[in-house]
């Protein structure tokens, strides 16, 4: 399919996402945005395992995770398998044997004959998009090197709005390495639709893309950058923690260096905001201790269920499925 | 799930298993194994294809093999997918790259978000204890390392019933590595709850544990420990065979010292107890002769017929789905 | 499943398919091949994803391609998934540390107890019929090596008498490294059977098999042999391009030497015979250039969503299914 980058689509009813890639948060404008978050309250029971659903019986997804990640494809693959789809999967080291020099736009137009719709994961930027212009189905991006994750954005917009009860008027904190973390791009980037104000943590050589600093300027969207995490706590209503991605250090002297900096700990939120939500895309490593883990605000299990839900709702919406 | 070590389970029908993790032989007693057993002749006909059952439709089995093993996870998907129920799949060098440090307690509670079961492979013992610790769905122990398989003791057990039409009575001889091979750790644990005598036959380096030892002692179970084969076989009315596991010796030269030790010849067997039944965990390399597949004792490949079998009981029985 | 090399099957109808492995071209005469088309076209509208069919539910495929290959595996168990069945899979690496010396006999066997038919790609010629003497269940051959791929041969000849509406009297080119490409093999023994005159284009180190040439001499089929793609050209109704294959080449020098010795250009073809019809087993390096992709004859594509008719036509046949 092809995708016009930029292009705002402005959904009436479920019709227009039809056959529709999603490759970029950049894509979707706040209705887009209210319009998926509204049908995945319809799709949480069936992805909470409470009811079962056969929408998407006789749709084959085709699953292709050049850089492996079983989260992110468990739940994809989980999502159209409890929606009554089945799937095709190719992961990893199989690729690299396989392609022989093939380009990734043949390769969408060979996996739209086996599949109705197409999720991808790879290490390059714009390597989704690239496909996508081959491919005859849908695709979706599910990580694109340290480019976007933009369903990864939904189910972390999904979450702030179910765990806060809206998103308008909140503050939100991401705290890690801002520069390369993907799943930060996408959500930040869906959040500027929204009434929000921004604490962007990290260290000096990992901050927020200039580019989407201009943005926030000209737009008037109140922001604040920091290195110090406490700056962020005092005052935030989401606190959304990333891992220091090891896999992009190439020196691991670099890596040991940053990787302890942000630790948020249970007691610097009960001396701060005791009700702060509390969201990391997973796996943590040790960004955020066990004690955290039972505090009320602590959302990120709640976050990884969510995924199901998004995906659910995203794979249904592309394939003109209604529940 | 969580799980108490050596906890009996007194089981009157199948509710009580309902939610149960099955991580070590040690946690049955005879009434939950016979429980098993008796149940396990009802699914016998869909694991031999000749009858179909959606009696877990709806259901996805998180399949995790940290180590991979085809045969053992073959066993559980087709059980799961012959009794209508889904599967998504992990498989050995995609998780080093994937866990990037992540708990095994955070990985057991992510994946119960994507699947009603899990069943997990992994080189370390204790591992499957450890993921169970933050799974919310019953996890199954496929192997963990040189700790248990519990599900191939259970099989193993199926099968000596089904070749011999009883278990007590029975002279049973393990033969090879009984140091290692958790198959004969779970069978054999299994085996201390009805009324047979052991013959273990190893080299030294290679001898039951001697925890085990102590036990049948002080349970006054009849055993011998012996180096040579033939004394095995001619008493036992079941020959264990195991293969010399290469993949624990760090020494090649070691491994080659052992390989040889113990081969099963037709004649052995008609020389001695020519109905003995023989069986192997699989693969075998040259433990076992090609003309041994012929007698009718061979119950090798029937064995691993029964492991579609045991695991459509075992599935059916943590999730509550009864045929 | 047993099979006797250079059996051929008189088939009637669908029965006598029932139970059969698929393993070399040379098992069928023109009237298995006839049928095989014929039996195709009833199965195109459920590839296409026009319709959707269940005669294979209950069914269990399982998928072994000891060497990847995204494409071929995708075809079969999408072929297999869009007709109701499902698949256990294993691919690649995992192999190399779960055979730990199993002869592929045993493995055929073991495979045999979950799956109800069994798909093979493997390195080494006639390993998968050393896999089907131990298999219980019919054996599909995805690719011995440098040997044969039937399928391929199938979808190929499908695809020709769709494009073309015939076979008989078609002047069939092939181009390429003749020597060593199993999909060149397969397609030619099988249009041994038809009415046809061959050319046959390489490099002189890379020409077809000096024992198919003797066959053909043999049969009196008209035939030439060339090193100049245009002498091809100029008389071809069908041009099948091949990759050459690098992963067959020890030397990369000697790989560098051949890569670029046959591209297909748009103007090549128009200057020559313009409805000409090309074909591609993919995936295509630079063999033929882009613009050759909107011509008319360009084939390659369509030809590998044919790839899912006539995997959905054998599975159906040879599990007895009728649809």
């Amino acid at each position: 399919m092809s995708f016009g980058s930029g292009r705002h689509l402005l959904y009436i009813g479920f019709m227009e996402f039809k056959g529709t890639d999603i490759l970029s948060a950049k894509q979707f404008n706040r209705g887009d945005i209210e319009f998926v978050l509204k049908t995945a309250q319809k799709f949480e029971k069936f992805a909470l395992k409470e009811k079962r659903s056969d929408i998407l019986a006789g749709k084959v997804l085709g699953s292709l995770f050049y850089e492996p990640s079983t989260r992110t494809r468990f739940s994809f693959e989980t999502a159209m398998k409890r929606l009554g789809g089945d799937v095709v999967t190719a992961v990893g080291a199989e690729f690299s044997s396989i392609s022989k020099g093939e380009t990734l736009e043949d390769t969408g137009r060979v996996i739209s004959s086996y599949a109705d719709v197409i999720v991808m994961r790879h290490p390059h930027v714009g390597s989704t998009a690239q496909l996508a212009d081959g491919a005859t189905v849908p695709v979706l991006n599910a990580g694109d090197g340290t480019g976007e994750h933009p369903t990864q954005g939904f189910l972390d917009l999904f979450t702030i709005q179910k765990e806060c009860g809206k998103i308008d008027g909140l503050t939100v904190a991401f705290v890690g390495d801002l520069k390369r973390y993907r799943a930060v791009h996408s959500l930040a980037e869906m959040l500027t639709h929204f009434n929000v104000s921004f604490v962007f943590v990290s260290p000096p050589e990992m901050k927020m893309d200039s580019a989407f600093i201009f943005k926030l300027k000209e737009k008037g969207i109140a922001f604040r950058e920091t290195t110090r995490m406490e700056d962020a706590l005092a005052v935030a209503d989401v606190v959304y923690m990333t891992r220091i991605p090891k896999e992009y250090f190439s020196d691991p002297a670099e890596y040991e260096k940053f990787k302890g900096v942000y630790v948020l700990q249970r007691s610097m939120i009960e001396n701060n905001k005791p009700n702060a939500v509390i969201m990391h895309p997973l796996p943590r490593i040790d960004e955020i201790t066990r004690d955290v883990d039972t505090l009320p605000g602590a959302a990120y299990f709640r976050q990884t269920q969510n995924g199901v839900t998004v995906r659910m709702t995203l794979l249904s919406l592309v394939l003109g499925a209604r529940i």
